[in-house]
């Protein structure tokens, strides 16, 4: 292994550090607002749905995930439970099931997101250096 | 929330669906160069230590995995007997010791880091754009 190449396992190294460090944070804080921290991305990929509509169906959040259509549903079923998410169907097509975020959902969702800025800040700082 | 900060929201969910991509996908060159993830963390981290001696004592990999002296002791122990890394005593101090690559081991890791070369530019480009 080259000069550039041993520099660069040292980059991918540190990121790996800093990536745990930012899961470690990123738990934390999901549970100070009382969030798993399966259902804060459940509600960051809802809230950050890419067309900036802020809902999602369950194939959109199973293809983004890559998880299977059950899992994403119970995820959805146990979030609708506790007051997080709420089912809407779609106002255009009776046949589209959106999920959306309620009050509650929004608030800790919120409240979760915004302790982190600091953390995403310095992944970026650490990701913008390394290799590839 | 502002118009500001749902793009932010937008960059972090699509952070974190990149950074799942890259999980899987580093599991997979991990498990091809016949490694379990877990291995490919503790080689990265030796060959990857942060002063360029491509070798680390077991107090410095606790600290930067923030892991019980205990679980990385048993994880090199394994590595060990699998014939990834060895101890080897600091020639300049008796009292310490190094883990370092087997020359299997760094066979193994490089294969696996290699194949990741593609992953970790897509995962930078996704991180630079990462709002914060």
């Amino acid at each position: 292994m080259d000069g550039k190449s041993a520099a660069e396992v040292r980059r991918a190294a540190a990121f790996r550090v800093a990536l745990r460090e930012f899961a470690r944070e990123s738990e934390h804080a999901a549970r100070k607002a009382r969030l798993t921290p399966q259902r804060y991305l459940l509600l960051l990929l809802v809230k950050g749905a890419e067309d900036g509509t802020e809902r999602a169906t369950i194939s959109e959040l199973c293809s983004r995930l890559h998880l299977a259509q059950s899992t994403v549903t119970e995820l959805v079923n146990r979030a609708v439970e506790v007051g997080l998410v709420r089912r809407r169907t779609s106002a255009n097509d009776g046949r589209v099931v959106y999920v959306e975020l309620t009050d509650e959902g929004d608030r800790r969702f919120s409240e979760a997101f915004e302790a982190l800025a600091g953390e995403r800040r310095a992944l970026r700082k650490v990701v913008t250096k390394l290799g590839g």
